[in-house]
């Protein structure tokens, strides 16, 4: 960072120029630190598979250059003078949004996440046009209310995932009253999403199934994770004796899939949760839903306050993610063989151990 | 009625006898009285979309004869030994169900519209495989378990239609905490259930948007119903006007439609409620329910617990339905014109005061 103090800092990140995705050394300014800012050294950054969609422009609205990054974790630098609940030298976390309106209705009821003005961290601009840039990169610049404290007993890298993956099952687990004990849950795909559903749903005291296209991750959703049972979709037989039998089903898959055999495994009342946004319409037939009061429902990441209680629900149980930690000259890797699912079950950028500058 | 006491009683009733649908007198036998039975002398009953796929075969399970007539009014005669809630002379209704297995979750918690061995009032069979035969006819017999006393508030002819299209809205807004005062609700589709729906949820206080696909119905919602707005769902001004106004839709609709334009419609945590059996899949993309929280359900009639409750409140409110009644011999002439919607809002049968025997 060129210098710290009340001017523009220049910082380098890795950044995607265009629609091929690949990240390179990219050098910016990032705004003076305002009252109401947190200076965040980067120490960690998770990479999600909306890195992939957003660099690599499947939604059309991409602005480059793109230093993606939402899962951060680092450290605290300088704070503004507003700010009173977090000091330098602590670790901090950010997420996938770093403003919103605060006036709407989601905002004044701290759901930040669904409010329409809400501004993601990365591929976006603030409110003078500025674009936003992600955690990719040796700094960000975050105001208070978007940032989170890290406990002090989790592994920060292993947190980081947990800042959009994590809070991404926690929160709608809450919101839609599953976080009791005693539940049977299931969980469609075993991804980043998938992995933390499994955890967080355990240690809600649920007993969770895990259902998957294929047998491929059987031993490591049941020895690994500690699911309770295992589910192949295609098999008939296996999903006609489990008709009936679940309370809910965190549908993390991200492409078109039917919804019709997971809705008959729902017991009266159960509820689909979707959490994946989908480029085409998915399909349902209404007496799976009518006769037994069944809802379909989504939910979108978390806000700051579930943010914060998630992270804490972590610590106190003991959870954590599944991480493969990579430099920042191994992201492009990584992000291609996320692109093909090929990672147990999160990539995380040691970002503050990273050579980040041109060679 | 053949004979009352300890034998099989001759009733007569207007039975389908085919695919056709058309009704016509036809004589059966009743079980006795048994010792938790209510023998009940049927003076209304109304007519249900349900009862034209019924007659007609649309589903493919129909049996002949059938006497249809699930919206049932009617008079006390006799009581079996362990009823002790009814006695003679008293108005009581009966519904879609007569029977259920009584030990599922579903039943335990009487929520018997979900039980998988749900007995129907008609087109169905008794444990004993004797068919079971609706409200179409002189008599009734329903075990005391699906019988509910009609409020002495409530004309019995206009509490006929409660039954059916009444719980139908009143229990999801119940079940789904929908009930409270100062919501704004969407009734998608103004027949038998939608203009219950109307009535219902003003008198629950709340303001209610009517929503069709064309003005035809708009002096009718807002004068006759007392609706708040109504919106033309193909005006799309209008429609984007409402944009995430809502906080329910009750959605009435028996056909293949879109759900994305009512989607958008409600708020943040809005809830799309569908009623109808529809025979197509619907479609929707995952970011309207993704980004908001929003859910997407159905619900089945109501429990026997909340067609009384919602009996009472009717009385209690002054609320009721707004039927045209018809004589037995005119039965034929209402289903037809049930089917091109031509009627305001529901048929009701008055079964007492017909001739049901051939002419």
């Amino acid at each position: 960072m060129g210098s710290v103090g009340n001017s523009e800092k220049t910082v380098t990140g890795w950044a995607a120029r265009d629609g091929s995705g690949v990240l390179s050394p990219y050098t910016y300014t990032l705004r003076n630190t305002g009252p109401e800012d947190v200076l965040i050294k980067v120490l960690y950054c998770g990479i999600c598979h909306t890195d992939i969609h957003q660099t690599k422009n499947h939604l059309g609205m991409s602005k480059y250059p793109m230093v993606p990054g939402h899962e951060v974790v680092g450290e605290v630098v300088e704070v503004g003078g507003e700010v009173s609940r977090f000091a330098a030298g602590e670790t901090v976390g950010a997420g996938c949004i770093v403003g919103s309106c605060r006036e709407c209705g989601p905002c004044k009821s701290n759901i930040e996440q669904y409010c329409n003005k809400r501004i993601w961290s990365y591929n976006d601009v603030y409110a003078d046009g500025t674009p936003t840039q992600g955690g990719f990169a040796s700094h960000m610049i975050v105001d208070q209310k978007f940032v989170v404290k890290i406990p002090l007993g989790l592994a920060p890298e292993q947190a980081a995932p947990l800042l959009c993956a994590g809070v991404t099952v926690y929160s709608p687990l809450k919101h839609f009253g599953l976080a009791g004990s005693g539940l049977r849950g299931g969980v469609l795909g075993l991804g980043g999403v998938g992995h933390m559903g499994v955890r967080i749903a355990k240690a809600m005291g649920h007993r969770v199934t895990v259902i998957s296209s294929s047998e491929r991750k059987r031993a490591e959703a049941v020895d690994h994770l500690g699911a309770d049972a295992y589910l192949v979709s295609g098999d008939e037989e296996e999903m006609r004796t489990a008709f009936d039998s679940l309370d809910y089903i965190i549908d993390t898959v991200p492409v078109l899939h039917p919804l019709e055999p997971y809705l008959s495994l729902l017991k009266v009342h159960g509820k689909l949760i979707l959490m994946g946004v989908i480029n085409q319409p998915l399909q349902f037939i209404t007496p799976l839903v009518i006769l037994g009061r069944k809802t379909i429902s989504g939910s979108f990441i978390g806000s700051i306050d579930e943010t914060q209680e998630m992270l804490e629900f972590c610590e106190e149980r003991g959870l954590t993610s599944t991480i493969e930690m990579v430099k920042m000259d191994e992201v492009n890797e990584a992000l291609e063989r996320l692109e093909r699912n090929d990672v147990r079950y999160r990539f995380v950028v040691d970002v503050a151990g990273s050579k980040l500058g041109a060679a």
